[in-house]
C-alpha cells in the first residue's frame, strides 16, 4: 500500500504556542517495513506538548507536529510488524522508538523508555541515518515503529484510550512497579492531567486507600469523586506534614514546582516507603532533601519517566476490564490553537483529546 | 543475682572526647526482669561514640559512656528473656529497646530502628518513667533490654563480632534489603569503618561484581584486599562519572561530606538502581538532586539506619559461616582515651576494638 498523505498542525516557531500552528504537510520518517501508519482519530494534548511548541526544553527542531498521545486506525503496516494488521485500532504514547536490541540491559529488560542507545520520542526527535523526524498527533496520520504501537483493547473508547498512553502510564507505571495493591495506601500529590490518573489507577490496583494531596483544597470534590478516601489540602490544613506522618507506603508526585514541599511530603511515608516523582521543575532543581529524613524512616525518593509498550497494554487492558474513565473534554483536531491555548491557561478538567474530523474521510 | 558494680569511662563534659573520659561508677538503667547484664570484653569504638561525647548531635545528658558495638557475657538474665541464659557470649549492637508493641507498625514488622513510639539508644538516651539512663560498652557492664540483646555465634572472634553490631549492621542492612546476591553489581562509596564492612558483605552475599568507590586512589589495596573486583578514585579519574555510567545495581554510601558528588554516584546506577545514603552530613544537607536525573533513569536514593536484633543474628551466622574478618585493631580499654583521640585522627584501618583486662577478674 502506497504512503498516505500526512497533514498536520505545524508549529513553526516558539510562537506557535500561542495558538499559532499552522496547518500543513509534513514528510513523515522514511518508511521501513518495521513501521505502522495510523489514520489518527484521537490525539490528547499533553503538557509536554506546550514546552516543545515553545522550546522550552532546548531549541526545538521546527517545523515540529506534537501531540504523543495518539489513537486511531492501522493503514499501513510493515512487514516485520506482527502483532498489528490493518484495520486494526491503535496508539501510540510518548516514545517512538528505541535501539530495541537484545544486547541493551534496558531494551531486553522492558525499560526501553530508558534506553541508552538510541530514545525517539513521538515529536520532535531525529532518526539517525538520513531517516527524518518524527512527528506527533495533531495530525492526520502518524509513522511510528511497531514496537512502540499498541493495540487498544475492545470496551475502551478511543478518547478515554488518548490520554492514557502518556498521561496514563506516567502514573500507572510507577504505581504498578511499586507494590500498589491490597494492603497498600498510596498518595498522589497534584490532582490534575497527571494525578487524577493516579488516584484511578491506584484504586483499580487495589490500593487500600488513596489519598489525594494538593495545596489548596479546591480540587478535595474532584479528588473524591475521582474515588480518592481523603484529601489533604498542604496550604491549608495546619500541621498536615505531622499530622499525617507516616501514613502512606508510596507517593507519585506530579508537582512540579521547585518550591514544593518535598520534605512535607517525605514524612507522610511509613518506614521504609518510597515516594516517585514523575513531575521536574524546569531546570530540574528539587528542593534540598535531609539526609536524616530519609535515614531515620528508612524511606527512598526515585523518578520514573513513561512506561514500556508492555505496561501500557497491561494498563489498557485494566481501564478495560475496571472500565475506568479518563476525565477528558473533547475538541475538535481543527480548533487545535484554541485548545492550547485554554489548556496553557490550565482550563482543561483533566485532559483534552483532539477528535479528528477528517477521520474516516480520506 | 545481684547487680555487679558498674564502672566505666565517664564523659562528663564536651571536653571529653579530646581524650578526657574519666574512670568511675555510673548507675545503670532500674533493672526489670526483661533486661540482661553483661560482663563486656570486647567494645567496638564508632564515629557517633565521638559525636555523642562532643555533643555533636544537640545536648548529650552528661555524665555518658559511649560505646554500642558490645560483646560480652550475660551475667544476670532477666526472667522474661528466653533466648539468653547466663553464661551465653551476647552482643548488643546500637540500640537498645524500642515499644515492641503488636501495635507498632514497626516493630511488628522488623523494624524496630524505626519505632515511632520509643526509641532508646545504646547510650546517652533517658529512659521513660525514671528508668534512667542508658549507658555504653566502654565499661566492665552493660545492662540492655533482652530484645536487642543477640547471641554471638560460635567461631566468630569477639573482636571481629564487636564492629558488626553497629558499623557491620549499617551495611548489611541496606545491602540486603535492596536485594545484593548473585547477578548484582554493587559499588561502596568510602573504603573505611563503615566501608570497608560494605565490601565485605556485598561478597559474602554473592554480588557477582563489588565496586569500592572512595575520593583518593590511597585506599584502592585496601578495597582490592577486602575483596572489591574494581576501584573509582572519584577525585582522580577524569570522567569517572560517564566512564562507569550505569555500570551498578546498588550503591551503598557512607559518605557524609556536603560536598559529596552525589549526582556522579547516581549516575553510576543502572536504570532502576538504586542508592543508599548511610552517613549524612551535619545538619543533614544533601547536595542538591536533579529531578532529570532520577526521572531519566528510574533511580532511587533512599537512607537506612542500622538494622534489627534478627537482622544482626543473620548477618553475624553469615560472618561466622563465611569467615568474614573485620580489619580491627585491638586497643586496651584503660588506654580508651588515646585511643578516641587516634579515632578522630582517622587512625583506624578500619575499627578500634576495646579489649577489657577486666573481663573475668570480677
Amino acid at each position: 500500500m502506497a504512503s498516505p498523505k500526512f497533514q498536520g498542525w505545524l508549529g513553526k516557531t516558539p510562537e506557535s504556542v500561542n495558538g499559532k500552528m499552522e496547518w500543513g504537510e509534513f514528510e513523515p520518517k522514511k518508511w521501513t517495513e518495521d513501521d505502522v501508519d495510523i489514520e489518527i482519530s484521537h490525539c490528547g494534548i499533553c503538557g509536554s506538548d506546550l514546552h516543545m511548541l515553545k522550546s522550552g526544553w532546548g531549541p526545538t527542531p521546527y517545523p515540529c507536529v506534537v501531540g504523543h498521545e495518539i489513537v486511531g486506525r492501522a493503514v499501513r503496516v510493515g512487514n516485520n510488524v506482527k502483532h498489528v494488521k490493518v484495520g486494526d485500532r491503535v496508539g501510540v504514547g510518548a516514545q517512538a522508538r528505541s535501539c530495541q536490541k537484545s544486547t541493551c540491559h534496558e531494551c531486553s529488560n522492558d525499560m526501553p523508555s530508558y534506553c541508552g542507545n538510541e530514545l525517539i520520542n513521538t515529536y520532535g526527535s531525529i532518526y539517525p541515518k538520513d531517516e527524518g523526524k518524527s512527528y506527533g498527533g495533531y495530525a492526520d496520520y502518524n509513522r511510528t515503529n511497531g514496537g512502540f504501537v499498541v493495540k487498544i483493547p475492545d470496551g475502551l473508547d478511543s478518547a478515554v484510550a488518548a490520554p492514557m498512553l502518556c498521561g496514563g502510564i506516567t502514573m500507572y507505571s510507577p504505581l504498578k512497579q511499586n507494590g500498589c495493591g491490597p494492603g497498600k495506601t498510596v498518595g498522589i500529590v497534584g490532582v490534575g492531567g497527571l494525578g487524577h490518573f493516579g488516584v484511578l489507577f491506584a484504586k483499580a490496583l487495589g490500593a487500600d486507600r488513596v489519598v489525594g494531596i494538593s495545596r489548596k483544597s479546591d480540587k478535595r470534590d474532584d479528588a473524591l469523586k475521582l474515588g480518592a478516601d481523603e484529601y489533604i489540602a498542604t496550604g491549608e490544613e495546619e500541621d498536615w506534614e505531622t499530622k499525617h506522618a507516616r501514613t502512606l507506603d508510596l507517593i507519585i508526585s506530579t508537582v512540579s514546582s521547585e518550591k514544593m514541599p518535598l520534605e512535607g511530603y517525605l514524612r507522610l511515608l511509613k518506614v521504609k516507603g518510597t515516594l516517585i516523582q514523575v513531575g521536574a521543575p524546569d531546570g530540574g532543581n528539587l528542593p534540598r532533601i535531609n539526609a536524616f529524613t530519609l535515614l531515620l524512616s528508612g524511606i527512598k525518593i526515585g523518578g520514573s519517566a513513561v512506561g514500556s509498550p508492555r505496561e501500557i497494554s497491561e494498563m489498557l487492558q485494566l481501564a478495560a476490564d475496571k472500565k475506568i474513565k479518563s476525565w477528558v473534554q473533547e475538541r475538535p483536531l481543527k480548533d487545535a490553537n484554541q485548545a492550547i491555548i485554554d489548556m496553557e491557561d490550565g482550563k482543561a478538567r483533566f485532559r483534552y483529546v483532539l477528535v479528528n474530523e477528517n477521520y474516516g474521510h480520506h
